[in-house]
């Protein structure tokens, strides 16, 4: 099979590396410009239309896209360590939290991205109020998850999961184009200092 | 258990109320008031601090959010019909085409319904040019799932699943605040047909 993604600090690429390197799976990255738009070319949109990285090509040509579903199906795969989840309240809480990452804080982040970033003034038209409107967002939902990891390790319960793949990675990447941590944060501060101390997370 | 919801339009209450019915679980839903912003209030908080529902109450108190997790914690309680795929590949397509509808489609109908509809005018600052520049983005979202549609009979290959849950939902929803499907597209037209027909449709 191969894996088709791009370096930091695209994020949804790194979440991939990071759940390979957490079950210990060695699949080095086919690598895909998007400097250079490889991923929209109609070679590229043969394997997923919508142009989009990670995508994973399986030996029969049949594409899986969108980094979740890529993970999940590496999940089955190589069940262990689980990332998703056992238990039925297990693999509901990861996916709620992998949701919460994605809907709460990712959304902000993007809109903040594609509507206000400089970088992306130069390829898309913006709506630059509304972009700048999501720094408050983004700052709310990362006051919301401070508040939610109060006395937890981990953002899914126990033990480490998807969850706090798809949350470090998107702090990060909204770190990286300017949306910062607030120092006062004390509990996604630490948890973001523990999760990013695992050897998985340098992937 | 009890499942809080609301009636439609509201698409996520419906989203595991169709689930529900396609497992044949009987579950009455205990409602909440969105017009009444009891999702909003200190009480409801404490099962969800994001005021949101749909949201799932167990005996022991604890609550699950997020449609798609609840949906899952049902799956595992009620395997038959599955409707998450069995197979590593087929688990893996579900996914993909659920997240797809979320982001393909959901995204640029809640951006619009958010920050163009005057229902929402009423209650939140609107960003009126950038929430209708997501017309454009839902339009050619349903060009490309009438495109993807073409030759199959469901959203995520040979079976019914969670994807065409979200799917019509979705569309159902962006087609009641104004967003229409165009007649044009025979395939999403024929779909939505085929899905609307299953009595968990009326759910």
């Amino acid at each position: 099979m191969k894996l088709y993604g791009a370096p930091s600090p695209a994020p949804n690429p790194r979440r991939v590396r990071i759940f390979l390197a957490e079950k210990g799976v060695d699949l080095p990255e086919t690598l895909v410009d998007m400097r250079k738009r490889e991923h929209k070319s109609p070679e590229f949109r043969a394997k997923n239309s919508l142009g989009q990285i990670p995508t994973l090509e399986l030996d029969d040509g049949t594409t899986i896209s969108e980094t979740v579903a890529i993970c999940r199906y590496f999940e089955e795969l190589h069940p262990t360590p689980p990332l998703f989840g056992q238990t039925a309240l297990e693999k509901a809480m990861v996916d709620m939290w992998v949701r919460r990452s994605e809907f709460v804080l990712m959304t902000p982040v993007s809109m903040f991205w594609r509507h206000a970033h400089p970088y992306t003034a130069a390829l898309l038209t913006q709506f630059k109020d509304f972009g700048e409107s999501n720094r408050e967002h983004v700052a709310s939902a990362m006051r919301w998850f401070d508040r939610e990891l109060e006395g937890r390790d981990y953002l899914a319960g126990g033990a480490f999961s998807m969850a706090d793949i798809c949350l470090l990675t998107t702090l990060d990447f909204a770190n990286w184009i300017g949306l910062e941590t607030p120092g006062t944060l004390a509990n996604l501060r630490g948890w973001h200092e523990r999760i990013s101390a695992r050897p998985s997370a340098a992937a």
